[in-house]
């Protein structure tokens, strides 16, 4: 268990949201750094965490609108460590994972400071222990596919999720499916996936927020609700919670306005 | 943060093997539990941090070689729990990616027994950290398949990994890929992936013995190793680290006996 060094970045995930899901080297590194560069999404009660004498800057883009450039997070990160400082950029989930880390690596890298990455707990597998639903349930489903709906929601034409045909064995974990379900349920549709497929849209898994919505791939197109969930699950292996939903940020209504509200997330 | 509770069970998720990269609450449920059942992976670092009025059960299935039936674990959690014990039923990696905890959920909630689950970094998190390689860079790939390689290197006729044509542009990570990676080679090139794509091998990733080999998906058939890999990566995004190696527990030896090891996972 060493502690923070000077002049090092270190690329640390910060889990799902619940401070009791930091890894115990992200709680320490949080405590010790100078200078911690946090993305909008990580919670509250993580941020706590920080020690009084870190410099604390969100570098956040919310839902595109950029408060800071890419360009400007690399520079904040190499200014920092040549300033001997231990500087943590904290990243929701897992860095590795859908958090954008390799264009930061690059531009440690080429800077020549040193680095390290924390791994931290994705949000597919919180989902997961929320729901209390294994995402590779042997008798069910042998393969899990993690992908990103965050481009689909709002470029056009839209990507694909996924070319092709989809395995129907396979659990898929969509990370950032944006608030227009009714999209994704065209792409899966595409991809062969039948209207039986059980979905469950989750949000603020081990959060005290936490929430979720399930229904067939049918009735996905029809679920409207005001935040846009962290995670949609779509699976065999979902098959128990149809019909089911705990917590109360989802909402069935054809119009309500498609605002996004990534606060919960 | 509270306490463990008694007469519940807690499927624990125990991360890549660095007790630094527990979460704070699987480190508190291990200094606090009644009993302790942990899967043979389990470094031996983390088990040091079970307290020690503890009734600690090696519950692990080595390579096949039953030492106790799943019939027998569900027993032992369900009359732990019913005891009056904070049962940890401990698990390397997370437990619901590739953790077989949907049996033991099933089990528990048939006996009436209350739960939680608490998830922990999983596998390719691990790796991706080590190799300090992203695996879903957008630039190159927005999509990760998990698989599990384990039933594949021991059943004739071989399973495939993947039914069809495998997307370009995904990273692939094969849990458990088994000694005999030639045919995990062999599965992947029936699935269209071309033999430039580069492979990677892990062991051990978080921990100190961490190594790994890379090479080229053509290459990958006569890579033989005395250890059996955690975890094999494929992609694009690996492209990198082609030609390099660090550790030593690979060999490149076409002679050498298939024996299984899995001490180093």
């Amino acid at each position: 268990m060493n502690a923070a060094e000077a002049g090092k970045v270190y690329l640390v995930g910060a889990g799902p949201g619940d401070p009791d899901l930091l890894t115990l080297k992200a709680a320490r590194l949080l405590a010790e750094a100078g200078v911690v560069l946090h993305d909008d999404l990580v919670s509250q009660p993580i941020l706590n965490l920080i020690g009084k004498q870190a410099l604390v800057i969100s570098v956040g883009k919310r839902c595109g609108r950029k408060k800071i450039t890419q360009a400007a997070i690399h520079d904040l990160m190499i200014v920092s460590a040549r300033k001997g400082q231990a500087v943590v950029r904290l990243k929701s989930g897992d860095p590795m994972i859908f958090g954008r880390a390799a264009e930061e690596i690059d531009a440690l890298r080429e800077a020549g400071v040193p680095f390290e990455v924390v791994p931290g707990v994705t949000a597919a597998s919180a989902a997961a222990a929320y729901l209390e639903t294994s995402l590779t349930d042997r008798r069910v489903s042998s393969r899990l596919i993690v992908l990103s709906g965050h481009h689909a929601a709002r470029t056009e034409p839209q990507p694909e999720l996924w070319p092709g045909a989809l395995p129907s064995d396979a659990t898929l974990a969509i990370y950032m499916p944006g608030h227009d379900l009714a999209q994704v349920a065209v792409s899966l549709a595409n991809n062969g996936m039948p209207g039986s497929m059980p979905c469950v849209a989750v949000t603020g898994a081990s959060r005290p927020d936490a929430a979720y919505t399930a229904s067939r791939l049918s009735e996905l197109a029809s679920l409207h609700h005001s935040s846009a969930p962290t995670l949609l699950l779509v699976g065999r292996v979902l098959e128990a919670l149809i019909g089911q939903r705990a917590g109360e940020p989802f909402q069935l209504s054809i119009d309500e306005p498609a605002t996004i509200t990534t606060d919960a997330n």
